[in-house]
């Protein structure tokens, strides 16, 4: 199964499945961004190499003071990880939550971390018949009865998010009730409208927000890790204890310094997804699938009840070293959900042919205009 | 204070302290192999640096062959990690040790996770009479008392170590009480006897003893983080269950691959450290200094009663650009006592003459011979 460590994105596993070469493979199965790394990066990468030779900087503070500038926060409000994964883990381990209640489906290391902390989860479901939905008033509901929430923002596999009026509502009660609110804006920065929605500058003044930030999908290095976390400076330091020292390594500082400077790079990138986000629902409803709609760089999408499921679509397009995520790993969601990440023109193209004919072929032609674009 | 983060290379801090720019600092206060990465890893790293775009493999599957293969045992019975200071953390929060064992002084973090991770710290104290020699009787009791005990083998900062048979002596005490032996070989590589002393093929095979081996120190690339644990499978995959996914970046484990392989730099830094160690003995004695002996790329150096103290040397060393680690922070040692890293023949010429310029001069000249060597 290609989903065996949990999560999409797994290359090393893909070859031995597919025995594709990784180089030949086309990654749709983890949510990064499709341009690639800003350029200019690889000259970063090469010329920091030599700082290899020293510790990193255990308290990340170049990058803390560029982060701080770019949102206008302090550094004292900022905790560098290694990957918004490490940050996930700190703070479930710092507060020690009895509770943690999670929106199903959604990113699964919110309940494994709370689960390998020895919290008990409280589920909140989406519905599928209200387009999965992050459910606003369970969650308040369970923001009384939890020690700790956890929100996707936008949730990932769905896609969905809360209005601003939402948050604020759902910070109001976690005051009232001391409830910690961790709003993961892993996928935020891709967003046109990332400034308006992110929280990540009340979140530096409150007790009880958690902003998390990912800066390897966007600026795509995954394989680089880095991520943080924003919140009272009280929060911070007392997560931060827990922190294995050097967790973040000196090229994902340097990185990270240099890519909060591209911002040509960050317009084009939102205008990318926009775009080509918008072509792949269209073309996913013409074969029939359901595209769940939404603004971040991957989609949800439900397989036609009359055809082949996820699993079937995974192994046929694997085979043609096309990786797609099959989505029965998250709580709610069944074999006809798999979720895709919104790539480059060419690259969407290449997807929605292989699917086309997967999916076309079986079902019988339906006049589909093979050239269309 | 250089040490404010609790460890030795902290060169941001080194900066901010003594206003010497970075790459003017010549480090003594951590413990990287002198010769720098091994010729060939710089090109490595730029080639790899493509595959920063996709996740890094989760379970590390190439650099454990490559480790298995090195030294015979099966990749189940590794887990690498985030530098030796994860699999430190790991290994505590996993077995959840009620009482854990630690030689006084040693390295910070076996204290710093226990203590974090709710355990009560036993002291087994080292004492200096006895030259800091490891207490194996004390520790022998304390394997009765404790459920987990920690070694540096050798041990930082003293430099000190264990005989195989002292270590079986242990290990079937660790049996006989089921208490969780950990060897931490961080820097065994450095010993031209690595290969006699190293217990990690029998612990590959043990519920109770774990290996702990470093990748930085040895292969310099500190700044890149990379360390691993060999004990029986079993254990393995108990504390693996706890490890943020990821942790491992994608150029730490290309970086281990590659480094494994060169033998002829492995050969040259042993030798290095074994001929300039006994030079920087014999210079520090000369100079009325107390270094300890030892085999590591380290040594612990005990100064004059009569001259300045080591917070002295520090400061007057830091402001000429070279770094020394004060020992304070290590229980059982005093403001006499530093740590200073084996560098190469120019490298250690410049920090004895700084050493000898300021403590001979202070204590007046003593007819030293200013141009021997």
């Amino acid at each position: 199964m290609l989903e065996r460590n949990g999560h999409g994105g797994d290359l090393t596993t893909a070859v031995e499945l597919f025995g594709v070469p990784a180089r030949e493979m086309l990654d749709f199965s983890a949510n990064i961004n499709p341009l690639g790394p800003p350029p200019g990066l690889k000259d970063v990468l090469h010329k920091e190499w030599t700082g290899l030779v020293h510790y990193p900087d255990p308290e990340s503070r170049e990058l803390r003071t560029a982060i701080s500038q770019k949102y206008n926060i302090e550094p004292a409000s900022i905790l560098v990880g290694n990957g918004a994964a490490e940050v996930i883990d700190l703070i479930v381990r710092g507060f020690k939550p009895g509770r943690v209640a999670v929106v199903d489906p959604a990113f699964l290391e919110y309940a494994e971390a709370a689960l390998k902390a020895g919290a008990e989860v409280l589920s909140v479901p989406a519905s599928a018949d209200d387009g999965f939905a992050i459910p606003e008033e369970a969650l308040l509901a369970a923001c009384e009865e939890a020690d700790l929430l956890f929100i996707g923002q936008p949730n990932n596999p769905t896609g969905q998010w809360l209005s601003r009026e939402a948050v604020v509502r759902l910070a109001d009660t976690a005051i009232a009730h001391n409830t910690i609110l961790v709003l993961d804006e892993a996928f935020i920065d891709f967003f046109e409208d990332e400034k308006e929605l992110s929280f990540i500058r009340e979140a530096a003044f409150s007790r009880h927000v958690i902003v998390i930030r990912s800066m390897t999908k966007f600026y795509g290095i995954p394989g680089l890790r880095l991520g943080y976390a924003a919140s009272h400076p009280d929060n911070i330091s007392f997560i931060r204890k827990l922190q294995v020292p050097w967790s973040v390594n000196h090229l994902a500082q340097k990185a990270g310094v240099f890519a909060l400077n591209q911002t040509e790079y960050e317009t084009r990138t939102k205008r990318l997804v926009a775009v080509e986000r918008a072509w792949l629902e269209e073309e996913l409803k013409r074969i029939g699938c359901l595209p769940y709609p939404g603004k971040a760089n991957f989609m949800l999408v439900r397989t036609a009840a009359s055809g082949p499921d996820a699993s079937e679509l995974q192994l046929t397009l694997g085979r043609q070293g096309i990786l797609i995520r099959g989505c029965t790993g998250f709580t709610g969601l069944d074999t006809r959900y798999f979720r895709i990440a919104v790539r480059t023109c060419m690259e969407n193209e290449r997807l929605i042919a292989a699917l086309r004919n997967t999916l076309c072929n079986r079902q019988g032609a339906e006049g589909t205009d093979w050239t269309s674009r």
